[in-house]
């Protein structure tokens, strides 16, 4: 998470239904939170998530992290933020960080990458050029 | 709920994430346990859902209710039993009781409608010929 | 649905994982929805759940029902309404309604009731004076 | 994942609700897969979590990680297999590998960590004698 050169921030009041019977957020759902926090980061950009499916442009998860550091609780706010670094080119590394708002406590991190597919063929395709000018936009060259 | 001239019975083992801060099955999870024992019930009569929708056939629900009548708890097995009563036309409805398989306790209950439709058109059709026939083979016609 | 005194409007952004292959929300989430607008409506009137767990509150859903007019779609923003009616003494009754933000097309419709329970007993208990209060300063006595 | 000395597979059905605009199994449940073949394995090993929490030991999940190799699709029978190593000591890191029974495509892999807590004061504790005797009894010592 060295050289991060975007940051968005997403928040997110916590359900109950997220909660277990600790008490506690449910480790599963951080996976959730993550794409709620890249969703609306792209979003941010210009990059709606719908208007690329629009495109026939897709974007599968290739691989997700989680390292889980304290409980969230129900009702907690918590803020999530999706950082992100270099350039993209075939992949998109995204870092993410989960924090209480109340006590800014660390709660949970964590990295997905993701690709970019053609919708009907299911292949990887290159970044899409609207894709490339809008993390240009934010993002080193 | 009289009448009922097919049952089916799928048993399901609450999952953990199921459970919230009462230690109790979160009460919406109970109308995604009403979909497991439909779908399995509908498999047995030879009426396997993903064959459907190869057909062109989708069977949206119309409404469901839920009503809850005790809790159920963290690794319970339930019995989630899906009634049938009479032969089905344009609607299919089907009542559902939830029971705890170790002391018979009756946890939930409910009701769906269902209808079908034409999956390209989104219109909605009357049952299907090969609906009709695995239906008549258990219910009154 | 007559005799609405009191709405409360909550606002959900539909997520990816919400929709299923027939690109639509899928049926169980409405209920999900229903108590997200629950929750926000009881903190609009001072009524944190959070706080009335510390209190030693809890309040289970005895039922519920949901009538699906039409589908939403991926990305659609939903408003949500919690309709109250009359003062509520033992249970809770609240209507819904789904539409979605652009066309205010209805999407889904529904009623909950809830009651109060002692969160150590877990037997039911009368309408917590704080509550009474609450509510009375919405609706008609 | 070298040196695997237990394998223990649990089966799942995947459900409608599990699947995406895509029409495949939405990425995030595959944290929810690995959960239910641990939760299967241990019990196989006598160690069934329900117990592990009336003795006060809970186990919360440290981290995890995913790889997605091929997309599963609606009514998949998918093979979760939970894979362990070596004698757990603090942590008890298990691997795993989602294959669809009908052409043992393998669909996802991954890890998590889970350590064991004091129920009450959600501090680690060492592996309790009971799991130690379980994993002793299918692990090289």
């Amino acid at each position: 998470m060295d050289d991060v050169a975007h940051v968005y921030t997403h928040t997110h009041r916590v359900r109950y239904r997220e909660c277990d019977p600790m008490s506690v957020v449910y480790h599963t759902h951080y996976v959730d939170y993550f794409e709620m926090a890249r969703t609306e980061a792209m979003r941010d950009l210009g990059l709606a998530y719908r208007t690329l499916e629009d495109d026939g442009i897709i974007m599968p998860v290739i691989n997700v992290s989680v390292q889980y550091h304290a409980p969230a609780y129900y009702d907690d706010l918590l803020a999530i933020e999706a950082h992100f670094g270099q350039m993209p080119t075939v992949r998109v590394p995204i870092d993410y960080v989960v924090k209480r708002s109340d006590d800014d406590r660390r709660i949970a991190s964590g990295h997905t990458d993701l690709c970019f597919m053609d919708a009907d063929t299911r292949r990887p395709i290159r970044l899409p050029d609207r894709v490339h000018r809008a993390f240009a936009s934010v993002l080193p060259t």
